[in-house]
């Protein structure tokens, strides 16, 4: 049913709304009709997106907002207490995510950049925290990307809950580093692995190295926009932007090495060559990447009942293109893409979430964002 | 070099080309940049492409002729002594190959339209010959496919040698008769693999299967009209027209069953479902697929030095596209497809091969059809 209850604080924004979804276009895809419904909006570019057990949506607005969202649409003043955050270019509250355990012990997650003691730098951090009532209490942060630099870009990020309760954080290279994503000596460019008490997994895979930073997971990585764990194989998807081309899927590997910017599909921007070309012995190639570049962020492997055709697809949403790719996958082969929306809704999109009940949440990335979802067409 | 000379029989065809490439316009893609040279045309539906040693062209036209064209573009009489061909619908004369061994022996392959004895019926045919002068001598039927039916399409079919010397056929299911792909006592919707005598090879896979029939290599295909040999692993990669979308690109393995028309990724011509969905136990999925169609037809991978950036990309001429798919391939996985000439030249593609110097040739598939060539640009 289509359902659009706005919270006061929303409603101007939502009366200036450009789009109208209440004529439940039905959009005839390759394996799904569906419509789109918006369930809130009047969003300043909301960024990430979880669901709590009560199915009530926590939403973070880049410029530095936590929000509880009803399942109804209801969108809640700001929650209180976030830990200062660097919100200029890029930067700002970044993604949200729910603890595996929350039913026992309440724990969110958010990252977030992060300034530096002067204010002239900053990196990308992830804090722990619980709601009471409208605020947020014992905010630990967990994990603080080293070092902090000069640069408005490239933080990132997402959390991801690999299975067996460790925490995946997925890190930009700052833009202005990217030599750095080569080394591992930094966090700029990389995948990180860590307890959610911010502690280091004994099994890291860089634990022994020396001169290696021990939350180190994967590296030579760009910007991480998108990740999420394989449902079957439990293997980590990270997805990325490329420069002028070059925008990644990749199996994310303990220890690998994914090439930024010695190898990349893209080239730089103004259109000169980047790195040493596309293939490199002892550098991972992506298992799927677009050229040009569609702005990947989020993505998101579907595995609900509402859509039956879709399960197992992985599902990426994008900023430039604003498209929702859908990726036929079959092992760890993608066999086919469908675009979507870009006709119907045409927004930029900063996330896709598979919501508790089946259906699938976007995130439109303006400063009157929406969350929208696909809901089978009857 | 560009070089154009035309036979006298296609001059008056050729004044009329519709398209004038003599420009010499630059195609920036990807990975390479290329111009469009017009090496032959004035041919009639040209379908099959093969190289003699010599450099010298050996082209099939659909409508029955087998053609000799230099390397400077000039195209001979059709060569004497074919076989019977019924060249009506998508039948008559159609893919060309040339004995791995030819300079020892002179023995070309071509794959055809046979009729029935009566005519009503027919089915997809090999013969072997050897050229002399400008006609065909020790012509040789070494494969008939079985049964003939009535039907005027889905005769497939491309030749390609396995690199142990065995010939694969692929061949269609003749459109009437897609429930036959399914078993083993046809050659409907199979590949077969020969040998160039016509004999059976003794470790084909169902050899010492009761009621198949011993040529079988793999089968549940639909209408298949590209082949070719991966050139590090040797295994055959083939590509088949699906119904209303589903094209695909098959790792095509011993006794394996494709799935038509039990699993497909399109639908029947007007909408309705075909089969049982897209996935099924003991049925392969494809490594690629196309929805919408492309009609998809040739395939090669490039090896040549021409090209450096597109060494191992697999190349796939589409019909109704009107466009070359350049598919990015990581060992079994395709991680891109780029779609080339769709505006440069925008005719319908039959084929692509690889040349002995490097280039691309593509025929295009019309009554005034040509061979052209992609060759890097200065």
């Amino acid at each position: 049913m289509f359902t659009r209850t706005l919270a006061a604080l929303s409603l101007a924004a939502a009366l200036a709304a450009p789009f109208n979804l209440n004529a439940k276009t039905v959009v005839d895809s390759e394996r799904a009709s569906f419509t789109i419904e918006t369930v809130a909006d009047g969003l300043k570019n909301p960024w990430g997106l979880a669901f709590l057990p009560d199915d009530t949506m926590l939403v973070s607005e880049r410029e530095g907002n936590l929000r509880l969202v009803s399942p109804d649409g209801q969108v809640w003043p700001p929650l209180q207490g976030l830990p200062e955050i660097y919100a200029k270019g890029q930067g700002g509250l970044l993604d949200v995510a729910i603890d595996p355990d929350y039913a026992n012990n309440g724990r969110i997650y958010f990252s977030y950049s992060e300034p530096g003691e002067d204010d002239s730098t900053n990196s990308t951090a992830v804090a722990s925290a619980r709601i009471q009532d409208d605020k947020l209490v014992d905010v630990t942060r967990i994990f603080s990307q080293q070092p902090k630099v000069k640069s408005n870009a490239h933080f990132g990020s997402r959390l991801v809950f690999a299975n067996d309760g460790t925490l995946f954080v997925t890190l930009g290279e700052r833009y202005s580093q990217k030599d750095d994503a080569q080394t591992l000596d930094n966090h700029h460019g990389k995948v990180v692995r860590i307890n959610t008490d911010g502690s280091v997994p004994a099994d890291n895979p860089f634990v022994d190295t020396k001169g290696a930073l021990p939350e180190i997971w994967s590296y030579g990585h760009r910007n991480m926009q998108g990740a999420a764990i394989h449902p079957q194989t439990g293997v980590l998807w990270s997805g990325e932007h490329g420069a002028q081309g070059g925008d990644e899927i990749n199996l994310d590997r303990a220890a690998k090495n994914y090439g930024w910017p010695v190898i990349t599909y893209g080239e730089d921007y103004g259109g000169g060559e980047i790195g040493e070309g596309f293939k490199k012995a002892g550098m991972e190639t992506p298992v799927y990447y677009w050229l040009p570049s569609l702005a990947t962020a989020g993505l998101t492997f579907y595995t609900g009942e509402q859509f039956p055709d879709w399960q197992g697809d992985l599902f990426v949403a994008s900023l430039k293109a604003q498209t929702l790719s859908r990726l036929d996958i079959e092992g760890e082969r993608v066999l086919h893409e469908e675009r979507l929306l870009k006709d119907e809704l045409g927004k930029r999109l900063r996330h896709v979430v598979q919501g508790p009940d089946g259906y699938l949440y976007l995130l439109t990335d303006e400063s009157n964002g929406a969350i929208v979802r696909l809901v089978p067409a009857d």
